[in-house]
């Protein structure tokens, strides 16, 4: 498959704020089994390769993950600080666990386990988040590390396969906008929009 | 009434991180019509006096606006990139346009309207936004100046009354994480909860 035409937008805002370390960072909308949306930052970790999809990490025991099981759909709002722009990226979300039958991305799932920091895997090892935090579980949040090669079981590779994005540069003259929009053939359009 | 718990942490976050003007951009999360969850850039307009309810401004135009209308609850995702840590703020928001009948809100409009910059306040005399763009509106990018001390039609205040607040200092050791909710008599709790 090609290239969506956004791609070359986001490639130069990455290559722009790459002095940032959180121009990687970007927060991750979805909604909560009662209706009301959700909201945080996660860590972009590239496309999925010879495709569209971001990539990005979460725990199985999350809330987030319990929500992506029953409401797959989310935006991601991607602020760029340097080239003062954002993208929206609506689209599908698919949660990719141990248990997934799919042998091509189990095996993108153990090589981003691979390519995180030793202090990201270690997080995989403490105790289940959003829990209450008690005095006795201290010592768990120092785990021995865990085997670099072979994720943990509730790690999970999370793809957010993209239907639109809402491109803003806030420094244009007024500002410019974009909406890319993708079709059932799954090929691309794009217009200009007012800001 | 008094403030809320977390507020102390925002004040001194917004503290540490002042020299960084984006440090007063938060992404909102809504969610459409169709269910799935839309997500942007806002500016924080500082907090609502002698109230817990963040301010935020936008135009009456804005699918944002029309979100808000059938779907009234939020999630702010703010991070701070100085002090590494976020605050993930749920709570409903109130869209106060120019036809509502509360007076002493409607002051409060005005004087948000006032407090804008030249070019914040110009943006509200800009072209429907998302509709496209076209050649012929280039000059109506460029309008007179608005009325500084009265808000035009479209100019709307945005409100949103916290019912839960999640702070995560990724900065800890390991990490810190706060859980502080909202009960039914206007009363806040906190706990500590694993990251």
């Amino acid at each position: 498959m090609s290239l969506a035409p956004w791609r070359s937008a986001i490639a130069r805002a990455l290559h722009q704020n790459r002095s940032l370390v959180y121009a990687r960072y970007l927060q991750l909308a979805t909604v909560q089994a009662n209706g009301r949306p959700a909201n945080r930052t996660v860590v972009f970790r590239g496309f999925l390769e010879d495709t569209n999809q971001l990539k990005f990490i979460t725990d199985i025991r999350s809330e987030k993950a319990h929500q992506i099981k029953q409401h797959p759909w989310a935006e991601v709002c991607w602020y760029f600080p340097n080239t003062r722009e954002q993208f929206r990226i609506n689209g599908c979300l698919s949660l990719l666990s141990e248990d997934d039958s799919q042998i091509e991305l189990e095996q993108v799932r153990i090589t981003t386990w691979q390519d995180l920091s030793d202090a990201a895997r270690l997080q995989f090892a403490w105790p289940h988040p959003g829990k209450p935090r008690t005095e006795q579980e201290q010592a768990a949040f120092e785990p021995p590390p865990p085997n670099p090669s072979q994720p943990l079981p509730n790690f999970c590779l999370l793809l957010l396969d993209p239907v639109q994005v809402d491109h803003l540069e806030l420094r244009g003259q007024p500002q410019n906008r974009w909406l890319y929009s993708r079709d059932d053939q799954q090929g691309w359009s794009s217009q200009e929009i007012n800001p």
